[in-house]
């Protein structure tokens, strides 16, 4: 994807907000969402951010303000949610991008249609941008495989097949929700001594995992498979992803099926997808290391190689109820960037699709966890506290190997280079609540 | 639940071909689709099988014949699948089931409203009964657990939470279909030697899987769990499922997160469902046997223990182009019953929300296979051929490890007790068609 005038660093908006150095929403941004106005009964609509503000999307076509390719793309956005507009296909996304960044610059003759239409962020509750059809999970960092495998399997701790096959798995997508307040699950944790019964109760080493979400736009008929060098147009963009885990319920449930109850009773997401399109000045070469073997002919490409990473910088923040209470600042801890993963988005579609697996419009990928090479960048609990050995310790006093109740996580996720307006993610919340007994 | 008169074995049906004793579909089974004429461009709409017929509810609908909940059940047909009526709960569906049952006896004024309304099945092509937003498969059976396991892991077969966790993962419900005609998946495959690069191709270890669909009713809330008492309220009924598996991709790909594209690529199920209430008189204790651990709290009632089975009869036909060039009757493959499985209906529900994981109407389980205790009651070709080990011999000469191009598995469900009309499922019927490469 090349650069085009809405990547200009030069543009401002007419609104002010989108113009200061602290905003994750630029012009150059315009990520989607779903949203409505806090505490109304209307049906959610689409959205898209500019600064403080979101331009209603919904109420913005029933203005037929745009022709073409961007007015088709926009009157897909009578959807409650983003999957008409996901599945036009990326001209119409690149199209309604144009058209909207045009739109919103400083004297746009348009802003006495839109400025009425705007909302504030603040007032604005959202739900998930997509209808999620399917989610899968991914697992493409090595170095979180390698930490948890040496805790799950000391001896064994990075499989064979690992260099070789994008790991994935389905998730369940019911449960897949922002700014979630959920309850501590209960499950099953294993005996205390071989030939025992289990245990049974509240989980006792919960985690969040932090992840990036890969949206699907256009999906790909059953039995097609979706080439490397066509995969990205099947991508609409990016958002942040909490899988939240619970580690003791997975180590007793695991085998020889994966993880189940473990992680499908809370999944939470950024409202705001980011479009590869805005992303674009933020692509990296995709380099093996030396030593580290070439991915089979199906995974690779040279224009994948030259340029099929992200450099998109992450970071996990904690607040906790007694850090809430005296208002401390949130806890960092940990930063991770996409680009030290081990497989990248266009390889995870061309692999899921191999076997002629059809992806929907609105079908979630998640990374996996996004740890890096670095101690401190660990993407879980079970990495930073060693599988519960070591303690964090947290700046207002209290210490954590697994999360306690009424602790927050907030993962924020953003692009940032010389020159150019940072490119921001908004973030991800969830608040872990007593288990229900 | 309780027999009704929907139960009464001397119960007649207008349309003739219901009281044959070769009917999968006598008017006291009743069970549930989303059906259209064959090559119409109309949308799907729900329907229930009656004999030879189907009653076309969208139609029903318009007619406003049933008053009460039925009437309002009725009013969900509305829908182009059953998602809406499942929604319902099972009063509704046994108001609609007893008011479908009065107005198909023989003598029933509604028949001249009815009668215009009949499809023949024959005439009719099918869609997925709901549209399935998550779909879980579980691993019920002892039998293949242990069977399968011995190929996997010969020194390992049974893992030690296989008794106490109702094992299961989730699957791919975009690829869920009836009738399907798929392509063998192409996928990378074990290293001839260890730290070779692992071969790519077509599948070479096709299978199927003979399991039953269970699919959700109502729902639950996100964090309230479904307890054992209420769980078959949440049920609407069972059909039947072949879940196609690529053996030798499932061998590379599976550790440590679960099957992933050895799956997903397809999985057929029947166009029917047989509702909990029409099961009723098939009930049968759920029993542990001697030496076997007691379920914990949460899957253990004296209820579900009473009669929490279900004694379904299925059966593994085979046709492949050289049978059906020379007209052979399919070759029967094996034979099992879903009473055998180590876990029942009821527990698999409790076991998936006890986290709080969100169950939603028109979502589907699979059982996993249902293999039996006897060596003709395994329900997959890697158990019956001992991994390839012991080809099989057909009817008509030729002989199969795992499934060949052209190949077409169709599995068929009843139940059957003297005294009462047969209970069948329909049929479940899938074709593997040549790699494209």
């Amino acid at each position: 994807m090349t650069l085009n005038e809405t990547h200009d660093p030069a543009l401002k908006s007419w609104v002010a907000s989108a113009n200061t150095a602290d905003t994750d929403f630029p012009i150059q941004n315009l990520p989607f969402a779903s949203f409505r106005r806090r505490g109304s009964q209307a049906a959610f609509r689409p959205g898209v951010a500019i600064g403080h503000h979101i331009v209603d999307l919904g109420a913005l076509r029933e203005a037929t303000v745009f022709d073409g390719l961007a007015g088709e793309a926009l009157q897909a956005c009578a959807d409650t949610h983003l999957n008409t507009l996901m599945a036009l296909g990326p001209q119409a996304w690149s199209a309604l991008r144009l058209a909207l960044s045009r739109a919103l610059r400083e004297g746009a003759a348009l802003r006495r249609v839109i400025e009425p239409l705007l909302v504030a962020q603040a007032d604005a509750e959202f739900t998930t941008p997509a209808r999620i059809g399917d989610y899968t999970d991914f697992y493409i960092s090595l170095h979180h495989a390698t930490a948890v495998g040496r805790q799950f399997r000391p001896d064994n701790p990075l499989l064979p097949n690992y260099k070789w096959v994008p790991i994935g798995y389905h998730g369940r997508a019911s449960s897949i929700g922002v700014e979630q307040h959920f309850a501590r699950p209960l499950g099953q944790q294993r005996p205390a001594a071989e030939g025992d019964a289990p245990e049974f109760g509240p989980c006792k080493r919960l985690d969040y995992e932090l992840e990036l979400s890969i949206f699907v736009g256009q999906g790909n008929a059953q039995g097609e498979r979706i080439p490397l060098e066509s995969a990205e147009q099947h991508v609409f963009g990016l958002g942040i992803l909490n899988d939240w885990s619970a580690r003791d319920i997975q180590a007793w449930e695991y085998q020889p099926l994966g993880p189940f109850l473990a992680k499908n009773f809370a999944s939470t997401i950024s409202p705001w997808i980011v479009t590869l399109e805005a992303l674009a000045p933020f692509r990296t070469p995709w380099l093996r290391a030396a030593g580290e073997p070439q991915p089979l002919p199906y995974l690779a490409s040279q224009a994948n190689r030259d340029a099929g990473a992200f450099d998109v910088q992450m970071e996990v923040l904690m607040t906790t109820e007694a850090s809430r209470a005296r208002q401390a600042p949130p806890a960092r801890l940990s930063r991770s960037n996409f680009r030290d993963a081990y497989w990248n988005v266009a390889q995870l579609i061309a692999h899921h699709t191999v076997n002629g697996c059809n992806l929907q419009a609105g079908d979630m990928l998640g990374t996996g966890t996004l740890s890096g090479p670095g101690a401190s960048e660990a993407g879980s609990l079970l990495e930073l506290s060693q599988g519960g050995k070591a303690p964090i310790e947290l700046p207002w006093g209290e210490k954590r190997t697994f999360l306690e109740d009424g602790d927050q996580i907030i993962i924020r996720a953003e692009c940032v280079k010389p020159g150019y307006p940072r490119i921001g993610f908004g973030q991800c919340v969830g608040t872990v609540a007593p288990a229900r007994l």
